[in-house]
């Protein structure tokens, strides 16, 4: 695999009780160093438009020629709004790849979906679609993946850490993410 | 002089007619490539606030001990929020170097400010301190510096800039200023 890949990072700003809105950082990224843009969009705190602005956002980009994988931190984004990475992938035709340090408590997120959503079960299929699987690399990770393979996957994170566990597209997402709206990340 | 050393890049959001605040984007780089943080504040859209934002936001940073150097593309932020780096070094202790890719016309921006502002001598005179200079490297650029010498300045920007012109600090800083408020960099 070519090590300059283009890859899409994707992330959301803090927020706090009572936002009704929040906002979605995306960074695309020429390997796990030269920066080639940043985008951003809107979507609504525990609402059910996170898919649909994925799917916009990177049908939208004038970068979506040279995009070769998008990485989100897991599968939710705004709190509970789920994005379905099969639904972006054929719609988009972007593989997308979910990474996250822990191993998500399953249990815990299905309660926590059952106390506070009357659609939760529609929430927690999305979850659930697709194979979680740990690659050990310096550190563990637990990845999803659609459109891509899962050793080419485990591929394009190992190319795009430079150091610790987070490849640098999510680890750079998240510093704007946090830094624009809380003035320091 | 270190490769590594930690430098903060300093740029405006875009702004409309009629905004009365702008966001100013710190990015904190270690070199070239390494990005460490990124830091945000807000001031006012042709106010008078830029230099005591940039002093409290230089101050306040949890990277303060680390940063050797700041970098501004030109002596104003948010229309003509006047920048005097020489204050902003002598209160801070760390220095400062404005780099632009096209020499500033001076007299337009003399008669933009005396259409202005009723203070337009005292902007002008701050925007007129220190010496400005042309440095020759892969494209020229003009630069002020306080804190810094001339030579170790230009030796900041080489070691900087990864292609083109413009230095990392500043180019990713830019980025992340025009993406995050325009939703595409």
């Amino acid at each position: 695999m070519k090590k300059k890949i283009h890859i899409l990072g994707i992330d959301d700003m803090p927020f706090s009780f009572g936002d009704e809105k929040v906002d979605i950082v995306g960074v695309v990224m020429r390997g796990n160093s030269y920066i080639e843009g940043v985008l951003r969009t809107t979507i609504t705190v525990d609402g059910k438009d996170a898919t649909s602005a994925l799917i916009k956002l990177i049908a939208g980009t004038r970068h979506r020629g040279q995009l070769r994988v998008a990485m989100m931190d897991g599968a939710t984004l705004g709190g509970f709004n789920v994005v379905d990475g099969e639904e972006v992938y054929e719609k988009t035709g972007l593989p997308i790849i979910t990474v996250t340090k822990e191993k998500p408590n399953e249990e815990k997120m299905k309660n926590a979906l059952r106390k506070h959503f009357d659609d939760w079960k529609e929430r927690w299929e999305i979850i659930n679609k697709g194979g979680m699987k740990k690659v050990e690399l310096a550190y563990p990770l637990y990845i999803k993946c659609w459109g891509i393979k899962f050793e080419e996957a485990k591929e394009v994170i190992k190319l795009s850490i430079v150091r610790g566990a987070i490849p640098e597209p999510l680890r750079i997402a998240h510093l704007i993410a946090s830094g624009i709206k809380t003035g320091e990340s």
